[in-house]
């Protein structure tokens, strides 16, 4: 047969699990969506029909529940770790696993005084609205001996409404875009950031802190950078993260150029002083790039989306 | 000609403005998706190919931005009343303009001292992030007399992870569904009000005071109702928001049963205590219901979804 | 208590049944995504948190799934009817019934010639291709005596690259837009009509043929008609169905005017003679419009988006 | 400085280009949606905010739409071929660009007789309904003296309603899965195949036919397999296009499974023989693999989706 199986992999994708905690009256909401993919001893699979090598798809959405509820859910890292380690451990043919999770987060619904006397006080410890806001993502890959892992966030749209410019670039016969002193800045943010934890004899981070603090460090790096060129933003926000967190070494963003563009009102007899801008869908400019700690080598993959 | 015309309506769909206004260093952002829809003495533009009563919707488009100008945007539903009263007081043969509007909410990114020492204390009173909740919308009609303002939000998820049951319901050949004593609510809040603001003699609502507290009472009754049914939370839900807020004549919810199934972990020797739940997608109840103030009259559309 | 409960409605949305029959080898697929929502004596589920008129939307889920066993699927209308008729005649509270569907078409896979005498010719009576372009929908309502069918079909894109002008039109303080002499008209038809069979003592239309044959009608007439603006077209689209399908009283179409702007090209020394255009995704404009037959009554709601 | 600027590129996505060509009446379409991304030596750009080396993502997206003009669209693979060498070879700091296009299809509006005797034979050889099933996409790389060619589509849903069966498979403390002898075997196909052609010197394939064919034979080979799992389907696909195209060295398949589950109706008295089924959206199964011609080197992204 002259064609040859090569990298392949297969589990159960968008596990949606929720897992509450009861603290007392209070409750505490993990909302996780998990999707496994299992690589190892495969070929007969794919080649003969024999599926003795195969833990079913169905089975890995199993213990994704199941140890929601032996393991709990202290953070979608942590968690990932528990099922990668279980998949490569138990079953003799797989031989890798990556688990990759997207995380909603949720927040508490406040209660009037007027009502929570009516209704008493710890009543509302079981309400949420979901933040909405940005999806966290983590991915875990065990080989059986080493550990990589990979956090970030996406769908995060933010804005600067001036500190940017553009000019001084390269003039083709193709060129018609004019130099810009004081635009809005805006990208919805995908990025994600590797972990030098690597072994299990290291100390693990604390996931939680680690991804609050990158996200704030990473948030101020785009408000207090004044721009000229949405690379340089990008580079800004990637260093910030490197130089503040011990735990990360490498860093990639994908950043949409969400264009605003200043109508002309002139034809109306107005001036347009940088009031009113119309916000395009479609094209946009793509920026990305990966930076590192220096010494360290690049692990994420280029490509984080498909445009 | 055996057929006849009926009701017909046109214009500019979905035009993205965003208007930045400066308060010294710190800006303001409103984020908009206006939608125009003319009717009126349009008869030949769809029978002879006569445009000579038709204002391109082009012009509608152009009109949102320099408005966006000329007026400001005060608020979606200020903005909204501006427009409609142009577009029907301007043109002869337009007799009604239906303004629709969403609002994407944006919130300042906070700067840590450290870093506003450096950079000076203002400068990040130019950055935001979108909210990414709720969005509001808004939809004003005028017909040369009369006003009809509709506000409201969709897209907002909510859940209660206990005090919800569901019991005592009719058994037909078809039921296999067990009752229910603990189990949770989560919806997707889709929601919309009417203002019996209807005439620029009556003093105008405070629409920014009047979203902000109707969003306000609508999440407390969510949270505070011990629920027997979606339908009854959604009374209360709607009730409240009557009571509290004497602008309002007429609620409409449109609210997805957004299920969250117990898994049974019994197989692997687990018990479940309402602990791990599997967050579906479809099918979902969608629950719907109007509720009046005592001798108002119904004017919400009924069908909000298409499905 | 000063609030009223106004219209309501609720049940199972988003059922997505797959029915296959075997012919011998040779099998035929429905695929059905069915909604329903019913209304009637439901004043205490919103009241009082009793649930005893309440049929759940659980068993509303079942009874799509066993009805598509019971009386199969010989079309979506069909399919809806005996559905309606079920729950309006057999629970006593429940006094209207309205089923939409939307339906998803699939063609056979074709089998060349050297393959298929190697694996017996009525192999792949049983492979299909989903064929992704229109969605086909209908409503039906019941209210135990009349009925209301409400067909149609969402997201067919069509495009005429030539036979399109627009000019003549007002122009006042605001109009920028150039008179347009030769033009792309581009939409992606949103369209329903409604039958005039409401009786079962009526003799009812052939749902499957009437579907082809009025969306044929429908296209022609988008093809052939020399165009002064989409209003026009829409009507004789409109015009077209009724004028040729006696079983049809009502259409009405929400069409996008899906823009396709010439791209300037003198910048760069081409002349672009109606040969380059760039696709826009927003802002659009939005044409809706009723058609009726002569002393025809209309029904179908006018608001067929939220835009 | 303790971080180092890694893999970077930028450009414009998404063009959305529609080029008409008129052969006197008969008009044809090409309706692509293009994204540009450029590397080389950028550093300064992401450093310094000096531009001096950057092509501003606008003058890619002019570029685009000149080329439509000069160079006309013949196969999205030239057109990618065009666009790469020119950013490539023109300008210096550039080393490297990827162009990555989407194509929607179009088909032709029948006329029927009658009608088209009133307007003319020729009338509708300008108008199209999109075809709307799969997208089909390509993706051209260039670095000065290589040319790395990847095509394929993604959304192309197929179905085969019956030989499939899945057993034999590992059963661990987690498994409940039911073996399975006659199974809805369904899935959304997005698959890349890359081209053996890399250098101006060899024959460079016919881009149409060979996308043509290749569908063609991955469908066969999908409708003719008696599959023991999606994998060994996959395996099937993959290797009837290797061995029926000679230009096709690679080929990479990321395959959902599309649950349809046999719907439990003996609660209600009813035998279901493989007959009704519910589609699932989530969970699924997600099955990728690449298959490579004997001695050829794998380079198609082994990350074809985010989950």
């Amino acid at each position: 047969m002259p064609t040859i199986l090569g990298q392949n992999q297969y589990g159960k994708a968008e596990n949606r699990v929720v897992k509450i905690t009861r603290d007392g009256g209070t409750h505490h909401i993990k909302d996780l969506n998990v999707s496994v993919a299992l690589s190892g001893d495969l070929d007969d699979v794919h080649l003969t029909g024999s599926n003795a090598h195969c833990l079913p798809t169905d089975t890995t959405k199993n213990t994704v529940f199941a140890f929601a509820k032996e393991y709990g859910i202290e953070s979608a890292e942590q968690f990932g770790i528990h099922l990668a380690r279980h998949f490569v451990s138990s079953q003799e043919p797989i031989k890798k696993a990556r688990i990759r999770i997207e995380e909603y987060a949720w927040e508490r619904i406040a209660s009037s005084d007027a009502n929570s006397k009516f209704i008493g006080a710890d009543e509302v410890n079981h309400s949420f609205a979901r933040k909405g806001q940005e999806t966290r993502v983590t991915q875990i890959t065990y080989d059986g001996e080493k550990w990589e892992v990979i956090s970030g966030l996406k769908d995060l749209v933010v804005m600067n409404s001036t500190n940017s410019e553009f000019w001084g670039y390269i003039k083709d016969k193709y060129t018609t875009l004019q130099e810009a002193y004081d635009r809005i800045l805006a990208t919805q943010v995908s990025g994600r950031w590797r972990f030098n934890w690597t072994d299990d004899d290291q100390r693990m981070p604390n996931w939680e802190r680690s991804y609050e603090q990158t996200k704030k460090h990473m948030l101020e790096a785009f408000a207090e950078t004044y721009s000229y060129s949405l690379q340089q933003t990008l580079y800004q926000m990637a260093t910030r993260i490197i130089n503040n967190r011990a735990e990360i070494d490498e860093v990639r963003f994908s950043l949409p150029n969400k264009h605003h563009f200043l109508v002309d009102l002139e034809p109306f007899g107005l001036k347009n002083d940088n009031e009113v801008y119309y916000a395009a869908d479609r094209m946009y400019g793509l920026i990305e790039a990966t930076v590192l700690r220096d010494g360290a080598t690049a692990q994420i993959p280029v490509d984080m989306t498909n445009l």
